[in-house]
């Protein structure tokens, strides 16, 4: 039985993957009056008095929505709502499991940015986060954005902010190995979706001077009318040299392969045109761009991909756990590139300095210590900038 | 501490009432490819086949949203979303230790009718079922009639629906003690909102012939242009004598009161003046429109409200469980009304002729029986109406 079967014959016995239990008891009509009527009216003023208190007497300070709507699921494409179910639902045990946060799945039947928008923002009352899951590009850049102008909880989406924190950790590790400087290094990142940009403006912001992205059409250059809107707006920042042509012209003497793309696209004598010391991260799941010993025959010095079954796993499972459990817990609005930051640098600092080489540049995403590392980040960096719960509007 | 303040405690101390349990193991990289990524793809691909697979692959079978938007919570009114999500999350608690239903509950920030119903339609997919909860007359008509239409999962609105229900199964079992048929009773609802128009409805759906409904500016009577158009509706189906006044002129010779109203406004004077062996159902919640002693001495034979500290307690508690385990379990799309006048029977049998008194008309809603009768009565005409799992769509 192969893994596929494994995962139907499970999910269909479990019938999915999450299911709720009662926290409080309900065995006797004492019970019922202080869990429900008349004893309930008591929260129900509280909170009516000031919305605020739903964080202390309801589920909404520790539970969040992990949202789909089903039009980018893993490498499937858009196979609609009720097919990106067991995805959300496997995030939702996801957190769970390694942070303790309630999530809830909700997958969202609408297509439209506008009426998503509008369907999240409406049922934020009783969540204290967002996290945005397998919505398509462009559309998911302008849904997130909205939301964060619009609601006073933390909205993240994952397929961004998860790659671009997790690629960061595994860069602030690399550099430390072959001894350069972030600003020093020549990266592409091939795929202009969801991931590759976020990945792009993140490395912007540690101060990455040359970033070339390349999509299916070849290098993203400024002025191109045929991109879309954030296509067009990372053209602006990336790209200074307008370096053209596909990512075998792309790819020469860059320091850093970053694919968020498809199967098999880098070839052996793509990473020979590297520099030295080149690092390649393939990180297509579940086949990456290139197979790493294939990477390390082109002269790769450093490989990672996606996948369990190889070194270097480079996983948003790293990363959202922790995301959502520190903010929830210093319960910050807004999940900021400071934040993402000294997330990356929590899962690097994981690796001791003994430890580290080629072969070991990130943690195990099962390694426990991963979660607190990243929500001690997230809670400290919150501190420190003044994000305390007082300047929260609900 | 009173049962408000124990209440507040213990909501504080538990940050609400439910919580998320995982399902599937998670302990090494073989759960997680078979949970998440790459297995994940098989449950996904076979949902993307046909939808209806979710049923099989994921949480949707088992579970339902319990969603408000805070307009019309318990006797408190309108306080907002945020307020009305302890009673939301209180529902889910109560689904899930009568019933075992998987419920989530969702709080609305919206009181626009299409908003609301767009925004519920939105987040259909993940769900078997939409109980609605709290949400004010006569929106909440329009809400549960558009989502009916829209939707190919059961939609039932429990303040009107499982007030109804209990109702009806303590008037089957009044009737026996009293020895009157349901075409003979006069009957006179207070309360002409979500829960009265219901009542008024299965009332009729089971024959009864003479029913007045008042409100505070006294009997329903049709053609009156100032009644909001529900209960213009239910005008053209009640009141077939154009009774006009208040309730204390309607009341007199009348068979049974039944009140979802307002605490105190039922007085012995008025129970003295309904017809010989008079039923009193007193519902509103905390206080009911007449304590029982009261009603007792006034003349009533027969004395329900919707305490658990007196005799015959009619509660929604003895029906929503039961009514969703049944309908997920049978997967049926509408709980019409042959379903609703089958659950009140099947709680009005638990009450065996022995047992049955003026003091006990209705199970307790402890009582173990309760839940797989009401569920067991809604598959059961489910099949003989050929409602079978083939005749949905999704």
């Amino acid at each position: 039985m192969n893994v596929k079967e494994e995962s139907l014959k499970l999910h269909k016995q479990n019938k999915g993957k999450i299911k709720i239990t009662g926290t409080m008891p309900l065995n006797n009509r004492h019970d019922l009056s202080v869990a429900y009527t008349p004893g309930i009216a008591g929260p129900c003023m509280e909170i009516a008095k000031n919305k605020k208190n739903a964080y202390e007497y309801t589920l909404k300070g520790r539970t969040i929505a992990v949202v789909t709507n089903g039009t980018a699921v893993l490498g499937l494409g858009n196979i609609g709502p009720e097919a990106g179910l067991p995805v959300v639902e496997g995030k939702a045990l996801l957190h769970k499991k390694f942070a303790g946060t309630d999530a809830i799945p909700i997958s969202i039947d609408s297509s439209d940015p506008d009426e998503i928008v509008n369907t999240i923002k409406n049922i934020a009352p009783g969540f204290g986060g967002i996290h945005i899951e397998d919505i398509k590009a462009p559309e998911c850049f302008y849904i997130e954005d909205k939301l964060k102008e619009e609601l006073d909880i933390p909205v993240y989406h994952d397929d961004q902010h998860g790659t671009a924190i997790a690629v960061l950790a595994g860069i602030f590790n690399s550099l430390k190995i072959i001894k350069k400087k972030m600003n020093e290094l020549k990266v592409v990142i091939n795929g202009a979706g969801a991931s590759g940009i976020a990945t792009a403006k993140l490395l912007l912001a540690v101060g990455v001077k040359d970033i070339v992205l390349c999509d299916l059409n070849g290098a993203i250059v400024k002025g191109d009318k045929t991109l879309n809107v954030p296509q067009q707006e990372i053209a602006e920042l990336t790209n200074k040299n307008l370096e053209k042509g596909n990512l075998k012209d792309i790819i020469k003497n860059k320091d850093l392969f970053i694919g968020v793309s498809a199967a098999g696209v880098l070839t052996r004598e793509m990473v020979s045109s590297m520099n030295k010391d080149a690092m390649v991260f393939a990180l297509a799941n579940p086949t990456p761009e290139i197979m790493p010993d294939e990477a390390k025959l082109g002269g790769a010095r450093i490989v990672a991909t996606g996948r369990s079954d190889f070194p270097n796993q480079i996983n948003n499972v790293l990363v959202f756990p922790g995301i959502f459990k520190g903010a929830l817990e210093a319960r910050i609005k807004d999940i900021d590139d400071n934040i993402k930051i000294a997330a990356a640098k929590g899962i690097a600092a994981l690796i001791e300095d003994s430890e580290l080489n080629e072969d070991n540049i990130v943690p195990s995403v099962f390694d426990k210590d991963v979660c607190s590392a990243v929500s001690k980040a997230v809670i400290d960096t919150a501190e420190k900038l003044g994000l305390t719960k007082e300047t929260l509007v609900s």
